[in-house]
């Protein structure tokens, strides 16, 4: 696409290539808010370039498709789901079991700041995978096991450390947080309060094996 | 409205108040089906009165409007799962705890009859509930709260029986279950297979306090 070109119209693009960056970021950042909040389904690409300010003729040159611009909400928000899970599982200052509370906890006051609005990408897309294009599924399924390897590792620490039975099998314990853990924030929307994760995180560790 | 126009025009009702009724359960079952694949968002009352046969223009003499529509759908579900599930947790002939069991493999069961396609109405309402009308967030809370009150009393027998240790919080108990249910529904639909559900009930059973 040809930038130079001397006489302005509607839709179109940045100057400069800096520019392009900054407002595909924006594109990426407000599809991340809008998704956590509603789904795909609910969420018009309309609505996200009018957050953005971005003419709505200009979008295909930020991304090639609407699928692929999902993608990048995902690739986005996968980035900064799993980096917030490592700052707590790795945080050896806590106990491993005492790890997964500090998330909880962090994630708690996630839900709260945003008034319960904001859910998870993974629960919202999840709910709607049946309308939606075969490589966000994939994207859901693998998402969600690099959460329970994550998770996994940490409940060996704690098996390591003491902390539940020699016999505990981390990959199923890991496997059951995350499906249970996308029911208690769908829950807590709906409650519009903190309790149904916090129920959700006393009953799962109450029921580790020690 | 007057049915005995002679008049015949597009969008017009049905001629006797038995086919009426028929009608509107027909809505209501298509509806059940549609809500219980893609939530209310992606679901237009265009296709399910298309998968009726009812002309557009007859929607609301059937429904005084969406939302009333949305709510009978509700009612619809929420007495057809409570039916299956006092079902199961009142068969004396299974221990309390085995009661439950037998209600997650007839969910199973349900979910690989209709392929996975469909999840669970609560579920996928539940997700979406921040764009919903503020009636149906009530009838979710109070639907989710009625389950409790329901699966509660048969954790109760399970600890009058000596199945669950005396301590046992059966109230918290059943909340934790039905926080967790919603996520092992969903997953259950992403990945295609009932192992979420597995995964989901075999954690909670064997964490139960004996």
């Amino acid at each position: 696409m040809n930038h130079s070109v001397a006489k302005p119209r509607r839709g179109r693009p940045p100057k400069s290539p800096r520019d392009d960056e900054d407002t595909r970021a924006a594109l990426i950042r407000s599809g991340t808010e809008m998704l956590t909040e509603q789904g795909f389904i609910a969420s018009g690409i309309d609505g996200i370039l009018k957050r953005v300010g971005v003419p709505k003729g200009s979008f295909y040159y930020y991304f090639p498709s609407k699928e692929a611009f999902g993608q990048a909400v995902m690739a986005h928000y996968g980035a900064y789901f799993a980096s917030k899970l490592d700052r707590h599982l790795s945080n050896t200052r806590l106990s491993p079991l005492h790890r997964i509370e500090a998330f909880v906890d962090d994630a708690k006051q996630g839900m709260a700041r945003h008034d319960f609005r904001r859910g998870c990408l993974v629960g919202n897309l999840g709910q709607e995978v049946g309308g939606l294009p075969e490589t966000y599924r994939q994207w859901l399924r693998e998402t969600l096991a690099d959460w329970q390897r994550r998770l996994a590792r940490c409940l060996e620490e704690a098996r390591e450390a003491g902390e539940l039975s020699r016999d505990a099998d981390c990959g199923r314990l890991a496997e059951a947080f995350w499906i249970g853990w996308e029911g208690a924030v769908m829950r807590a929307r709906l409650e519009r309060s903190v309790r149904p994760m916090e129920v959700f995180v006393r009953c799962y560790l109450d029921g580790l094996p020690r």
